[in-house]
């Protein structure tokens, strides 16, 4: 039996995951992949992280990066480094020097896919990512092979962990974001600087891979539209599942004639959906196809051995096609390079969604039909609406508005003449809403 | 632009499907494929069936398959006929000619899988079946390339989605099975003759494809345990119901270190999970890995498109290794030919699981002391009870009672026992339960 020999880069948690179960299921993946897959190679700048991982493997362990994708002997390198820098570098380098590259590295591929895509294909190297979206969750690979039959319209999915974890929280125990963070972070699902997470930024980045391989476009995460739950009040979580829904971080890519929708952002589904069921940590995709309909992919997005999972069938994808001709392996964004889509990224004011408004009012006649007389100016169509009574010596109360599909900008030109009545206090909130059929 | 020339047997609902699907999404398809994938023939019985599909399209209609799996510039034949006769021998036949298949065909495959796999692997050529499971899911992809760093424990899916649209509206109306098998004749979502789907054949098919390729050992319908769900009563959907869970026809394959569960019998499975909440007509797998844990895979298992969806998912991947080695392609089942297992297929006497027991008893003292005493007494420990207050005017009830894990040998001598009791009357109903965590 043939030996693939591959260079770990990084000893973290999912170089720790990927490692671990290589050693531990050599036997099984061996049967399986008709190849020996052997890390000969594990690099760390905490050089005694990266010891203590191997043990007593027959496994070198060195402090630069740069011994793996140069030594001659490896075939596959793994980057598990993370972000723009290093880990650039070392992904290059790799691919100049002839070798395949597994990573987990969904910024990187966001920003600089199309580069390294590029640089990959002309080398006749394969770039494997299946860890980068969803973790052990194989969504690349339905995406880039099980769903070929389709035209893909949409893609929705709760694609990023701490924040699906922390909504969970805010629902179950009715407390707010600020609260349920502090938890999530003691609890370690959330970093000490969750920016990326919260923020929506680490959701976009794998939005973006995906909305790629849907559509056959260019990775362009700089036009994604970004929104994360920071602002997301633990009322409108409580308004929604009054309504029937309940509100998920969603990276959502939609096809539609005038171009490709790419947006993460808190939305409201309807709670009967199967992914609104999707709690804590899991991660879930839905992917819908005109022929196949809606399908549905669900496990977890992170995690040591989850991720090491999609890692390792990679290297095993890439240990049964690494000595094929390019043209027998599938291409890395899905389409053939040759074969890629110019339609444009549509800008957030060019979407067409659902919304719900929630706008703080004086409990006074008159002020509905203020409200939805600008609505219907705006030719937006109310889909259903929940007045609250006014608490016990208040004057104000809430008004809940769900309307039907519209564009965004005309629901920020009504929002905006909503908020100059002198009968309606503050800002509206605004939160989309995606039924998701 | 190469083209492949595919030759399709069957002009039924999943050619129809497939057919268009190739017509509709040509561009898309070939964009990603690189390979203009074709069908130059279609055969069917009904000539007229077959010329109605084809249309004005360039396609030659043939009533006689051998047509198709002679034909010397047809590189895939595509067998939709179903069954084990004239199918099989056409299989065989157009894998004599060198010919690779695709095939919806689970019935075929899980009889005499193992024949016409080793007939490809002599020939080299590729027999794909992503649609004999869980129709527009890919399903064989996950398990047989996107999980392969996991020792898979288990796999339980709901495959059949006859029965699951039955038992959702046995639950939904409270109807009896006959009453809703009527109505699902009616609206199409059970044939005629619909003995194969209620009696839990279908399901027991494509179980045992996804057990060999989980656990990489040879297809053994014959040793699979197949309960269908004729004999449910709406009684046992409701008590199940207040105790947290739902009735569903499982399929399961369960590694354990004695061999292979494979079987196939409606099951209790908690209310909470996310595959207790698949309705209607819809499917769903989950599949437990050592590394990446539950990943649940769910769509449309039935119906022209979904399937024909699956059907074009192996044309790509076939059209794209068609001349390659036949060292780079995936195998048949998961684990090389030379790899696979001998663990064997359990019987049902020693399976391991939980219980739901239903017993029909005298409202007196001391019943229930003697039923748990006869549990005890076969080391069964009882995990919830429930009495129902007799009805009004009666002198007899129902205890409910959920086991903690046994062998079903176990239970099966405590029923015996407790159905010798004088103070219990009639058969005690038992259905199995799995907590699938």
């Amino acid at each position: 039996m043939k030996s693939i020999k591959v260079g770990l880069l990084g000893a973290g948690t999912v170089g720790a995951g990927t490692f671990n179960i290589l050693k531990r299921n050599q036997e099984e993946i061996s049967r399986r992949a008709g190849h020996k897959i052997e890390i000969v190679m594990v690099a760390d700048l905490d050089l005694a992280r990266a010891k203590e991982l191997v043990g007593s493997a027959e496994c070198e362990v060195v402090n630069d990066g740069n011994l793996v994708v140069n030594h001659p002997d490896i075939e596959i390198v793994v980057e598990l480094i993370g972000g723009y820098g290093i880990a650039k570098d070392l992904v290059l380098k790799a691919i100049a020097n002839g070798k395949h590259v597994v990573t987990a590295n969904k910024a990187l591929l966001a920003v600089h896919g199309d580069e390294i895509f590029k640089a990959a294909q002309d080398k006749g190297v394969m770039v494997a990512y299946e860890a980068a979206v969803a973790g052990g969750i194989p969504i690349i690979k339905a995406l880039r092979e099980g769903l070929t039959a389709n035209r893909i319209e949409w893609i929705a999915g709760i694609i990023n962990g701490t924040t699906n974890f922390i909504l969970s929280e805010m629902r179950d125990k009715g407390l707010d974001f600020d609260t349920v963070l502090k938890e999530a972070q003691r609890l370690g699902y959330a970093e000490a600087d969750p920016t990326f997470d919260i923020e929506g930024v680490d959701a976009a980045h794998k939005a973006t891979l995906m909305a790629s391989i849907a559509f056959g476009i260019p990775v362009q995460f700089d036009k994604a539209h970004i929104e994360g739950i920071t602002k997301l009040e633990a009322i409108d979580i409580r308004y929604a599942e009054q309504l029937g829904y309940r509100i998920k971080l969603l990276g959502i890519a939609k096809r539609t004639p005038q171009g490709i929708e790419l947006r993460v952002h808190p939305t409201l589904i309807p709670a009967k959906r199967l992914i609104a069921n999707v709690e804590g940590a899991m991660n879930a995709v839905v992917v819908q196809g005109d022929a196949v309909g809606a399908t549905l992919y669900y496990g977890k997005g992170a995690g040591a051995e989850p991720t090491g999972s999609a890692v390792i069938a990679d290297l095993v994808d890439i240990a049964r096609l690494a000595d094929a001709d390019p043209a027998h392996r599938v291409p890395h964004l899905a389409f053939q390079p040759n074969a890629m889509s110019a339609l444009p990224i549509l800008p957030i004011s060019e979407v067409t969604t659902s919304y719900y408004l929630r706008l703080h009012v004086s409990d006074k006649l008159g002020v509905l039909a203020n409200v939805t007389s600008i609505l219907a100016e705006s030719t937006i169509s109310v889909d259903a609406m929940l007045q609250k009574e006014p608490e016990l010596g208040e004057s104000q109360t809430d008004i809940i508005i769900l309307t039907h599909q519209t564009q965004e900008k005309n629901v920020e030109a009504a929002i905006s003449k909503i908020e100059a009545l002198p009968t309606v206090h503050g800002k509206v909130t605004k939160i989309r809403l995606e039924h998701l059929s």
